[in-house]
């Protein structure tokens, strides 16, 4: 057994559990890359007297938090379709550029620069959809993060891969590759209804039912989606995937925006996750997911930021305040979904989610040590009268202070600390401006 | 005439402007409190060799934003009441700790804290509404703050005053003491219909006719406010203020959240403004304003945090950013309501609402010099392909760099600047926890 090496002493602790939500003045013990012990501090100390404890005085320790959707290697996108809808962002901005662009490093530095941003905003783990998915593995590992990478299948083919076939095999074969990787793991990824037939849904259904694969996919996500399925299928998608025999407790719906009565049936009665993206389903002007219905049924939520091309920020703080918010507009009750629900969303939901309810998304003895502090500290985060909902309300990700995955220590005071990485991190940082040229060059010709 | 003292080179100028929204490479020269000229960098060079410019590589020069509605005070209630809707959190939390605790050193204190949090996002001016709007007058000038004090109105008696004739002849008085303040000015503010009668609002007409003072009172917040008017009015409340004579341009319509065919014609007969708040309609699950609607309308829209009780940010930023999001997501319009316009209403909507678009809201020769510098060299800002758009969807305050008021340079590097005023800033921060264990015992018993 890995002995205690660490010892953090917040002020409170946000556990997101429901039999203890706020411990006051605890400790939290770290051996290795798990949590060894949660305890009141004088009885932490007493058990180690020759460990000198981390202060964090004034400090909300979380769980590190779980971005539950997004597509990192877009961060070079950012910006170049606002204020277009789906449709139009999709076949006038995006398609187009990324046909001429993706490749191994545009996805490698795109999705470092999301890593960073991710991680000083207190994001631990994310889960991810894109063409080569080993880039943004790559990108997730240099800094330390966890991830769950998605191995794509699309009926068209890219620069990545000819079809559904080749997509799964180059992503299996990843995967085999990662079978004993701490940090990095795999989820299958169909990209929606209408980007996948009914052969590769199918096959994605099989894979995911052999290999205990989570699924994660964008469906429900426009009211155009729902009835070209209607005209082209006789169903809407999610009934299609039903009778592909993709629902599970292993799939993740994501933006579930266009539900009616029989959807959310589904998705109850087959315990399919939702990754909840409000950014960006209000900046498509897709609509507002029905999270009071989905709260009623007794749904897991999770929150993702989706791409920074139609958020535009990977920020899980700001994302998830956008959702508390707009639960309780959207459904007129003030008293849904309070802060400590929201809490869990971000972090065990998503676990949840994943698949991962065991190993992270809360603070309990014996799961990985991902950790957050929240700097209560910040004149304009006091007085602190219930210091999670203080977070959920009044924090942003400029109250990140410090970050663990898996026990180690990869922000400090607002800053990564690893130098070797940050050496990498600086030459992608320095390409840029070459990305932003030959994007500028694609989109003016 | 006042010579340039101070020219700022920035990368991009937003000038909150229809003729040229965007500068590239352009200068502002100051002189005094004023904007002297706005040109290409080096003709402002060439005419003033003698002036060290002040290097702004990378950022984004933007108008200082106007907050159009705030309680500033209320920063030491925040996070008392939420998950509460408007009526529980005004008679279960808000109203009873006021009851027991304003005082002109609540109010100083409470308002000094959100001036320091508004001032360090960006904000130059804000227009506030609460009892003693003297101390929240001086926190403002401490920091070199722009402000609109309202002289609040109010049927029933504080600590402060007896009753409306009591609350008006105050703050008249205190308006009087401030004729010639370049910084502070006034504006009526009768509090809303529910808590104000006829002949309260009769005298406020009069006295915003014969003084040319903006109006600003909450309205058609909640369908609770509207059905309660209709009860015991006959009317609903917009048809009630327009029989008080009270419509006019100098109105500022706060919230304006439930509206319907015939209000929204009122409004725009009348040319009456909004102050949009977003974030706190959701949290008091007021519901949403119908902003397509107000566009379509050509109301003037400005952007309002509210206090901090009901939001829990005064973070005008994050609160345009959803703003601009929710009027996409709730009209299924994503090309509504564009970066360029968003910023529009968190400066000349703004401005214009208050009456002062000659004087601020827009980089403009002959305006005040209310600034605001954004360092878009943040690596999770890069590329950038609009400033503005990036601004608005991926910005944050944590991008605020610098901040200049009537000329006065404020913040820097995201600190503020002035040391006589840290000093009684420090003393305020030091009496914090005095206010929170009066809070919780009042709370408690």
């Amino acid at each position: 057994m890995t002995t205690v090496s660490r010892i953090l002493e917040p002020e409170w602790i946000a556990t997101a559990t429901r039999e203890a939500p706020l411990l006051d003045r605890h400790s939290v013990a770290i051996a290795g890359d798990r949590i060894a012990a949660i305890g009141p501090r004088a009885q932490i100390r007493a058990r180690h007297p020759d460990i000198e404890p981390v202060a964090l005085a004034g400090h909300l320790l979380i769980p590190g938090l779980v971005n539950l959707h997004t597509h990192a290697a877009m961060s070079l996108l950012r910006g170049i379709g606002d204020d277009l809808s789906l449709h139009r962002w999709l076949q006038e901005r995006i398609w187009p550029t990324e046909g001429k662009l993706v490749s191994p490093s545009f996805v490698y530095d795109g999705s470092l620069l999301a890593c960073r941003e991710m991680l000083l905003g207190g994001i631990t783990c994310f889960n991810d959809m894109y063409f080569y998915p080993e880039e943004t593995a790559r990108a997730a590992a240099l800094l330390g993060m966890r991830a769950r990478v998605g191995i794509i299948v699309i009926d068209f083919p890219s620069a990545y891969g000819t079809g559904p076939e080749d997509y799964l095999r180059k992503g299996l074969a990843l995967r085999d590759r990662h079978l004993d990787d701490p940090l990095i793991g795999f989820c299958l990824a169909p990209h929606a209804p209408y980007t996948v037939g009914d052969d590769a849904f199918r096959r994605v259904a099989t894979i995911a039912s052999e290999l205990a694969m989570p699924v994660h996919v964008h469906v429900h996500e426009t009211a155009e989606e729902v009835s070209q399925s209607l005209a082209q299928h006789g169903r809407r998608p999610l009934q299609r995937l039903c009778d592909l025999g993709l629902l599970g407790p292993e799939v993740i719906a994501v933006h579930a925006v266009c539900l009616d009565e029989h959807d959310l049936a589904l998705m109850q009665a087959h315990n399919v996750s939702v990754a909840h993206c409000p950014h960006s389903n209000l900046k498509l002007a897709s609509g507002i997911a029905p999270i009071a219905r989905m709260l009623d049924a007794g749904l897991n939520i999770g929150i993702g930021t989706d791409g920074s091309a139609s958020n535009n920020r990977l920020d899980l703080i700001d994302e998830a305040r956008t959702a508390a918010l707009l639960a309780k507009g959207a459904s007129g009750r003030a008293d849904l979904w309070p802060a400590a629900e929201v809490l869990e969303a971000m972090t065990i939901g998503g676990a949840r989610a994943l698949g991962m309810e065991k190993q992270i998304g809360s603070i309990e003895a014996g799961k990985q040590a991902d950790l957050v502090a929240i700097d209560m500290n910040a004149t304009e985060l006091r007085p602190v009268f219930d210091p999670i909902s203080q977070f959920v309300f009044a924090g942003g990700r400029e109250h990140v202070a410090d970050v663990w995955v898996a026990g180690k220590h990869v922000v400090h005071k607002r800053q990564l600390l690893d130098s070797a990485s940050s050496g990498k991190l600086a030459e992608v940082v320095s390409r840029i401006g070459v990305w932003q040229n030959r994007i500028d060059e694609i989109l003016s010709s």
